[in-house]
């Protein structure tokens, strides 16, 4: 049984937060809703979803949690201008843990500075974001690069769940030292008009 | 009297486009609500403004206008996504016509390679974005580097309503070659966390 830390702001994609972290506790670990503040109410950008922070990340610990994860929507594009929320996504990747981020989640990454060399997938809006952050940045449902595991949308969810849930219980997977193929030649484009 | 494009999808914020289509035309201009698809209604992300796209992005041209807008809010999350809205944006830019983008519309000069050596603001969540894009970043209610003209957030209006307008009439600004004085010696900080 791990502790699995969701990092969350308002505008959160609903299912996003919604599957992963009722797979999580399907498979007997523990989940745990952190937001800026302990207490706030959070909505999910679809309004499907009104879920409560747990913890302030201010009173959180890399060391307490095995795993995050970052769900996708505008949720992250509150979170990257909170400098605990940053250094706590930093915090997972010096410690070598998973970071699951999926969507718009990957904007942590870049803001994180842990995005460079790295292969990676996110919503199609901020790719040229993450290559401008020196990503290498693929069309698949999921991509696991060490520890970071990032999928595209909602669509990819079974996918991402499988990853993050593999990598909590084997550990983080292999760094891909060589990248993956890419599906078709126009994955590193930097930019569509080029 | 001039024409003047606004590019414009779903969840724009609501002021960023009220504010500058209305002093447009006050100032005797004519304003142009330009969508990816001519007829179709967009909403503004705070519920205000319910407007509808007068022309398909693929039936117009930078030739017949004399400056472009681009408010703010996930609109441009929406629009980057768009080959042409991105190349519509780069043609402004190759014309040496103004662009005035606000909040989180600097995500196209991003998306159009364009912000590469240029100093801008815009809302604090996509400064590092913009960084990486090869932009200087600084904390200014509004920023004109030649025909690019950047502010933050709605409470910038005024400010670049007054840039948009005057570029409009006497031609677009001198390139900031040596750039604006940071306020704060945190003003070009890569990011938060450093």
């Amino acid at each position: 049984m791990a502790r699995i830390a969701f990092i969350v702001a308002n505008d959160f994609e609903d299912a996003e937060f919604r599957v992963p972290y009722d797979e999580v506790k399907k498979a007997g670990h523990e989940a745990v809703i952190i937001g800026v503040e302990a207490g706030r109410q959070l909505k999910g950008k679809k309004g499907k979803e009104v879920i409560t922070a747990e913890k302030s990340v201010k009173d959180v610990r890399e060391e307490d949690f095995a795993a995050l994860v970052i769900p996708g929507g505008y949720s992250p594009d509150h979170l990257r201008m909170e400098i605990p929320m940053v250094g706590f996504v930093r915090d997972f990747f010096k410690a070598d843990k998973p970071i699951a981020s999926i969507c718009h989640g990957p904007w942590m990454l870049v803001e994180a500075d842990i995005a460079d060399g790295r292969t990676v997938t996110s919503f199609p809006s901020i790719k040229t974001d993450l290559i401008n952050a020196g990503a290498r940045w693929v069309d698949r449902e999921v991509v696991e690069d060490g520890g970071l595991i990032t999928s595209r949308k909602p669509d990819d969810l079974k996918a991402f769940c499988a990853a993050l849930l593999r990598q909590v219980s084997q550990g983080i997977a292999a760094r891909l030292e060589s990248p993956l193929a890419p599906k078709a030649t126009s994955d590193q484009q930097p930019s569509v008009h080029h």
